[in-house]
């Protein structure tokens, strides 16, 4: 690859386009004719305040974030929003119902029990499929609906938007934010992490409808109040100034690719291509079921723990990074996220074929 | 300044010195022959590791942090921290001893009365002072004392440590950590968001005594549980990555400048020389008593508001940024980190002088 860069199939932090850090390279000490670097500026100075707003605006475009929605950007991460969801939006009865389809949803549901009463709307044996429409199991007292649209460490990924009768769905997409199009107003908050898809590690970005904030737990900690957040346009506290420009660079790069629905095109074709030549071979496994596969994080597994190590191994020295499936699931992971460029895909289809047939 | 970079006396997030600047573009794209960027690791990378590991080591050894005490990289400012102190360690007796001798002071201890009983132990009409040790009116039954040690705010800082008799002593550091030697026994926590003396905004610096963990509230969100983040080595979930090698880099920095001991030296030099400049003027007063100066946020004014927004303008044309003092308390602030250098202060200095003459 240019510039001795190595195909880095990271789940996260993830790649970013070069043309982006090439870009915060050239202005890093000196911004647009500041005199300084994003890094060491004023979060309420005029030349901040600018790339802020204009990076809401990129972001709220680029998604196409209906009136009525607040996109913050916040710290913390998923791990952050577990808590952050139920102390905001438990309090309306006390339940929700939780989709647990893979390992960060059932820590959520975990952190969500400790302010309210929640079900498992998704039973399931393993985490290897996601239900359809009629096979959730919906409370009718629930005060939100919440699932995981991208499951990163299982490789499944919702394909629809669960239709909850008029309770609040709440949905991390930390690793399928911006990979495609969706509609906001299917939602009542959206979260994630940006260090997968858009941005470096440390910027949570919130889309949340208006009128669902305001109603936290009297214990919520200032930091976690959507309200104060709301207020204060993500700034009750310093913001991660330096992330939310490079997701500023992002969003252009984006608009570059054709915004969502280029990008989905582009992904789509990453996806289709490396699942086809991980099925054409004899040693290689699926470990989601096909209706059920992610479009970001391809799992896979040759069935024998050596022969998984040799893989891992073996693109190592072909310049390929972090293939290395979850240790809580084992095999191998292939995270194509938004930035992961096809030549990335085309040559790491080149090495499952090659090492299917030496194997 | 070289490279047509300003003077910014921000007061965080602020300036770094342009060779970590440098030092950082160099390497955005390709760090270490990595083939990767720091912002695009997997946090659970070696190569990632090695700078998390090296940047501890760094840090502790800097800052003299002795065996017992753990020190976290954590996201989400001295605004987190203000709940996550009282929720881990108010637990003890329910109740707290909150020394507020400036504007987040009195935010903490306002936040701390959700999960517990706070006192004042430093009542006061004005924040332009510090108590003495004699002072302090302290509880005997108080799960922990807490200060903050410079008030960036106000431009009033602590030039001792509060003896406390055995009652842990929590300390928000945020805006003069590594700025001077300090004993870090006589603390049970320490504190600091990163982006004033020592990196980026979106870095949280906690040095904790390990007994004091692990006693949380159960309400306590697992994000801001200490014991989670010690248990996990600051990994429980994805850390800000970028500005925990920006620390490193600064780190480094500091070590040039002769570590803890010798960035005080500077420090107190700049600080004497601005405030020998101010209390040289007819025009200025200085905002804070003499014994409680800060040597971080020097705070004066003309006592006219014309006259200030006056001096706030000239400066700008000056090439000097970020003047203007906090909007709660008016006038002026330079804020003089470790970054700021001599000849920004001099030059400061100058213009001080000649504007006192001209008004």
């Amino acid at each position: 690859m240019a510039n001795n860069r190595v195909f880095n199939f990271s789940a996260g932090p993830s790649m970013l386009p070069l043309e982006v850090l090439q870009r915060a390279g050239a202005e890093i000490t000196n911004y647009n004719g500041s005199g300084m670097s994003v890094m060491e500026m004023s979060h309420r100075s005029k030349v901040f305040m600018k790339i802020f707003d204009d990076t809401q605006e990129k972001f709220r475009k680029l998604l196409n974030v209906p009136d009525g929605y607040k996109v913050l950007f916040l710290q913390g991460g998923g791990t952050m929003q577990f808590s952050m969801v139920p102390l905001n939006l438990m309090g309306a009865t006390g339940k929700a119902d939780y989709a647990v389809t893979g390992h960060f949803a059932k820590l959520a549901k975990k952190e969500a029990d400790k302010y309210g009463q929640t079900v498992d709307a998704t039973p399931m044996d393993a985490f290897t499929s996601i239900p359809a429409q009629d096979k959730l199991q919906l409370s009718k007292d629930a005060s939100y609906f919440y699932y995981c649209s991208n499951n990163t460490i299982e490789g499944t990924q919702w394909q629809y938007v669960p239709e909850t009768n008029g309770i609040p769905v709440a949905c991390d997409m930390s690793s399928d934010i911006l990979s495609r199009p969706i509609d906001v107003s299917k939602f009542g908050l959206i979260y994630a992490g940006a260090q997968k898809n858009l941005a470096p590690a440390g910027l949570t970005i919130v889309i949340i409808r208006e009128d669902l904030a305001g109603k936290e737990l009297p214990i919520t900690p200032a930091i976690m109040n959507y309200q104060h957040m709301i207020d204060k346009d993500s700034m009750y506290n310093t913001p991660p100034c330096w992330c939310i420009y490079m997701l500023g660079l992002m969003c252009d790069w984006l608009e570059s690719q054709g915004g969502a629905a280029g990008i989905e095109k582009l992904n789509v074709k990453k996806a289709n291509m490396l699942y086809e030549a991980l099925e054409g071979t004899k040693l290689f496994q699926l470990s989601a079921q096909k209706e059920a596969r992610s479009f970001m994080n391809v799992t896979f597994r040759t069935g024998s723990d050596e022969l998984d190590d040799k893989f891992v191994k073996a693109s190592v020295e072909q310049g390929f990074t972090n293939l290395k499936g979850h240790r809580s699931v084992g095999g191998m992971r292939a995270s194509i996220y938004n930035a992961m460029p096809m030549e990335g895909v085309e040559a790491l289809c080149d090495f499952v074929r090659k090492f299917d047939k030496e194997n």
